[in-house]
């Protein structure tokens, strides 16, 4: 509306992903009705998170702790499941279907984005594996070029240690259509059967 | 991931609208990936907005001056559009067509939404007509049954006054495609056509 705060504020929230310049507008809107029950609380939950949260130096995880709960629960077997991103690793912990532990490699490699190995955290997955007496090692990495490619990357930097090496299995997504499938997918999906009864 | 500040921020985002649980989740990652040049930025921004913005007692836009720039500004005709809420009033005000004043109403009528006259900024409207000699009164009200139910209670309001009253038009949207239309729209686009050629 004019050029002060409240155009800075939604140029802020519109640079957020997820978020366009409309729905920045209704966002400000909406805490500007709501100031002490949203905007005042959204603030202060920022600064905490700014003041609280660190990447745990042991997997990357991001957590008010340090090393982070994940990294302190003796409960969970040793196995690391090796992910992108923070985004990735929360993603696979949502499954509550995994009870091991998680390597954030930070970023894939990708000759086009300007990411190289020594971008990824790959030196430090080799120290745990050996020093954490680790039986298998789950690549987690996306279905895309890059992530199959980084997956091979670390598969190989691993070799030497002897641990074991698996990869999430590709196919059609619980729930998907076969009509609605890349052709990619299904091919794969053909290939990759398996004995069904 | 865990009950602490970071879920408790992702929450607090999840809350606005055109946000949902998974763009919060980026967003927050987004925000703790860029600390100093996105998080920082983002709290001192929202304090500002927060400590510096105001309903304008005039009209009811939010600015950072009382009376806001747009009642100021004295080269705006005496034509006062009305809308529901800050955000219409952005809107229209974003088409750079209309220079004239606004008044905010702050909702619209509905027995649904438990919103009454008493609830809406109507007073203010007839006393501002009166005063400042105001030529005519666009009501810029959504093409909804409560928009329109609100329309003709202002009008109502404002017959007393003597000014004129008109409203949007309504109809094909530009750029709207006949068979995308719903059949109301086609309807009354019908029958309020207007002479071509």
């Amino acid at each position: 509306m004019s050029d002060g705060p409240i155009d800075h504020l939604i140029r802020q929230l519109s640079a957020l992903p997820g978020l366009g310049p409309r729905s920045a507008r209704r966002a400000v809107l909406h805490l500007l009705s709501r100031r002490d029950s949203a905007l005042e609380i959204l603030v202060r939950s920022l600064e905490e998170v700014a003041r609280t949260t660190h990447a745990c130096p042991e997997c990357g995880n991001l957590d008010t702790l340090s090393p982070c709960r994940l990294c302190r629960d003796t409960h969970r077997r040793p196995v690391i499941c090796v992910v992108a991103s923070v985004a990735d690793l929360w993603a696979v912990e949502r499954t509550k279907s995994y009870r091991g532990r998680y390597h954030v490699l930070g970023g894939v490699l990708s000759a086009l984005g300007g990411t190289g190995p020594e971008d990824l955290k790959l030196e430090a997955l080799v120290s745990r594996v050996r020093a954490c007496a680790i039986e298998e090692v789950i690549l987690a990495l996306g279905a895309t070029v890059e992530g199959q490619a980084t997956a091979h990357y670390v598969a190989d930097m691993l070799r030497e240690t002897g641990v074991r090496i698996s990869r999430l299995s590709h196919g059609v997504p619980v729930g998907g259509e076969l009509d609605y499938l890349d052709d990619g997918t299904i091919a794969l999906a053909l290939t990759a059967r398996t004995q069904a009864g």
